[in-house]
């Protein structure tokens, strides 16, 4: 067995599980769609790549192909008309069983090897990716780049550096040598087995279909497992160049490609819950609705489930040293991509009373005003905006956003704006609304979508108690929180531990509550109903494979 | 908050860790029941405090204690008549939840000295322990002894240190900083507290109370979580004492000893299922049935799940270089604790044709005749034959065992033997079967007791097919082959692997199939039915706690 994949990325891993362990500041994938990075012409060639998928069959040659299937839409106002492979379930898993067989004979150097050129690969085709995202999930292109390639490979290594570590720990041989008094050790030689589970379904969403996919996708394969992609019916390409691009580094790692495989299905038809409930899948990685991930959890219990789900993300705005600085971070976390983002806040608790600030002290309507305005001012140029909001992923989120409209007083009303490349592209900046405290049908659930409450409560006390009864009876991915008072800031870190969420405290720079940086920030804690596994940590990847063990005396 | 318990037992700790890591001979609980190890009166000194528990009321003061419940009997034939706490549920975790709040808020230091602590104290109340487990179990002295006592410890510690090597691999803070170009970076203080999933449920079973509970126990304790035992009604005390050694360790570290707690209940009743099913139960480990380990897994979806239940561990028998080693191995692993033992072989599968030694060829039937009459010469003597077979722990193994008789034909039939100590005890030695291959509804299914089958095979192919059938759709906890010839050894590893079971190959001497030995062998794979964890790995420890993280600019 050739480890030459393995030995070309070992520098790579052994940074990567550095960093996992220290969790400063680290990416090997650079975020800057540049030129001087990825080549002269990295973005013409990728943006011409993208371009060549369109009107065509997308080739995949697997096993059970039975027709072809695509509808994309691009949220920037063009039908892809990319046509994928319709696969037969059973035939398709018939050709996975053969490529399964020597894939999960080989051991975690070859797994972990080819993980890393599949991630090497993406790397040089992000620009290529980016638009197949940005033309998919509606992100402007910087975000579609950015979250869509080096991010999104960033977590994939993540993973791959979980797998290893944990695969690593466990020693190939031991010899083990009892003491018997007077008589004669004990002696056997052990030898133990890495084994994956089998195989790996991986259930990708439309608003981030690599970034959320990856951490799962690239656990299951470094730990041996077969993969079945099911990308939303929305956001295919992007999966689909993953698959592409995996199959071309198993075949010449000398398997089957088969071991990375494509389903693409309808809308609305029954593909994925068929998929979820084959005694073949053993894990399953999942980002979208509460109900449908609640659904695996439930019925697919011959599986392994890591799900993502919705949740209500909260800030508490106590008092600020910096208004500025706050209002600012704020209106880009809720404009960023439209708050079609999982991490997006959604109800900002600010004492009915107003909050104190350096200069004085603000009535709660000043400070609702004041993030209107950085809003408006934020997106005043067309051509700036755009590049903040994206477009509208789908029909959904525009309904849902003028159903918003009636939940209570308009701060700031959304408005549509005109993409200067993309006149079709369906555009709005973020609703803002005042309800109050005591309308928790209207806040307490997850309006994604560029939606987002201010709240007068009582106080603080009554703005945390809120933040807290949101994350457990509806889950969150983060939590914000603005105070001077260090009292203040140590019972909104016990409430944050209390109810599993990510806390970020006085933000107010160039970071946002939005993002979850690789190595560093843990994605999702799983203790709260938002999800039900970390991105990435040891038990996300731990399970996905078992060890097998045989000894003999010696 | 003092870490005492930790700087006190960190070396060990440490010791503990390596040996995970190198999985030789390691074991810090010696195993040798001897007053030069445990003090000159230790033996008289725990059978005396053993008495003492006798006929008395078991004091544990818990909260919502109603009443007095208690009706076990030792296998060696007298009521132990200990009356332990009846508690009302609701009452009982009201007062954990506030036990818990300062347990929790702890930090890994704490609980895995906590933990360290409590181990190190039950391993010097070993011989009381020891005959607790042996009039509970039915076991012989030694085996209560080593199982109950040192063994089970040592499961316990490994699991501390597995424990303490997740959570230690998660840094407490980070200084994350992102160049930003000209621009001054972004720099992040980020924190990372680990936090406990909540309460953890752990049904023991009654023929390995503490060497099957110690790993989930000690697992979910040095991972900040508080415990419920809830043990098998006919085998509390084992368990009953370790709870209250825990509570003692609790209570000098200045913590509520409602950390820890045990709920004793009735045969037959529905607490076992109303404790799996509330709401603040987040772990469950249970050892027993597997319509009782399925129920679990299938309802308690509010809790994660980790299971031992039934299976049927195989021998394969193809050839052997040394047949004497290899009867008698198979006789022992036979009649310990009358194969009351998740690990003891059941199912022997010889070719009809024979076998080849190295004196020349045995016919099926000469296996199967050796195999009796090593297991009669075994046994033949009473006082030693006791030692071996221990009690059978209660009437269904007994009334299986007579049931058993008519499944074939008998190639050695049970036998009562007579306690020269314990008159009353009812001992039964094997009952040794020979079915034919075709009748799987007879020896595909577990018959936990003293019940072997050698079957006919149409040749050693045929043996591993049927092995790998019984572990696929039976579960299988271990698997032992015999054979001379490397390509059928590596057939039986290949498949091994597949069926996720553990290994034993040509155990002729001081090892026997059913002994699995901590910080080396893994015991279960959580690979096929037998089991959904192994005993102990990464997996089984990982989930147990959540990260929970919180970052500021600095």
């Amino acid at each position: 067995m050739s480890h030459l994949f393995f030995t070309e990325h070992q520098d790579l891993l052994e940074q990567a599980v550095r960093a996992i362990n220290t969790r400063g500041y680290w990416s090997p994938f650079p975020e800057v769609p540049s030129g001087k990075i990825y080549g002269e012409n990295a973005n013409d060639a990728g943006k011409a790549a993208f371009q060549d998928r369109l009107k065509k069959s997308f080739p995949l040659d697997e096993p059970g192909i039975t027709g072809q299937i695509g509808a994309e839409i691009s949220p920037y106002g063009f039908p892809l008309e990319i046509r994928y492979p319709k696969v037969d379930l059973d035939a398709l898993f018939s050709g996975i069983e053969t490529a399964a067989k020597s894939w999960q004979s080989a051991d975690p150097e070859m797994w972990v090897g080819v993980a890393l050129e599949i991630l090497h690969r993406l790397n040089r085709r992000s620009f290529e990716i980016a638009y197949a995202v940005m033309h998919t999930t509606g992100q402007a292109f910087m975000m579609a780049f950015q979250a869509g390639g080096p991010h999104a490979q960033d977590r994939g290594l993540e993973a791959v550096a979980y797998a290893w570590t944990e695969m690593n720990r466990i020693p190939k041989t031991a010899h083990w040598e009892k003491p018997q008094g007077k008589n004669e050790p004990l002696k056997m030689e052990k030898r133990y087995r890495v084994v994956p589970r089998g195989i790996s379904l991986i259930i990708g969403c439309c608003t981030f279909p690599t970034w959320n996919s990856y951490p799962g996708l690239f656990a299951s394969l470094a730990t041996g497992n077969s993969i079945v992609v099911k990308p939303h019916p929305g956001a295919v390409l992007p999966l689909a160049i993953t698959v592409e691009i995996a199959r071309a580094v198993l075949e010449e790692a000398g398997f089957d490609p088969n071991v990375v495989t494509l389903v693409t299905h309808e809308a609305d038809d029954r593909v994925a819950q068929t998929l979820a409930k084959r005694p073949e899948v053993r894990l399953i990685d999942f980002t979208g609705s509460s109900s449908n991930g609640e659904w695996l959890e439930r019925e697919a219990r011959q599986a392994l489930v890591y799900t993502e789900k919705a949740g209500v993300n909260p800030i508490v705005i106590d008092s600020t040293a910096d208004l500025g600085g706050m209002i600012r971070n704020i209106a880009i976390s809720l404009s960023l991509y439209s708050g079609q983002m999982c991490t997006a806040p959604q109800n900002i608790y600010i004492p009915k009373d107003g909050i104190d600030i350096p200069e004085g002290h603000l009535s709660f309507d000043q400070v609702a005003t004041a993030l209107g305005e950085a809003i408006s001012k934020l997106l005043g140029d067309p051509v700036r905006a755009v590049e903040l909001l994206g477009a509208i992923q789908n029909a959904s989120v525009l309904h849902r956003l003028e159903e918003a409209r009636e939940f209570g007083k308009i701060i700031l009303d959304r408005q549509p704006i005109n993409h200067p490349q993309f006149p079709e592209a369906t555009i709005r900046t973020p609703l803002l609304l005042q309800v109050e405290a005591t309308e928790e049908s209207k806040f307490m659930q997850e309006l994604f979508g560029p939606i987002a409450f201010v709240i007068p409560t009582e106080n603080t006390t009554h703005s945390v108690a809120l933040a807290r009864k949101g994350a457990l009876k509806h889950g969150a991915l983060t939590l914000s929180v603005y105070s001077t008072n260090e009292s203040v800031l140590n019972e909104v870190n016990q409430i944050a531990a209390e109810v599993g969420v990510a806390l970020s405290c006085n933000l107010t720079g160039g970071v946002y509550v939005n993002q979850s940086a690789a190595f560093s920030d843990f994605h999702g804690t799983g203790a709260n109903p938002a999800t039900n596994a970390a991105l990435t940590d040891s038990a996300f990847v731990a399970s996905r494979f078992r060890v097998v063990q045989s000894r003999v005396h010696v």
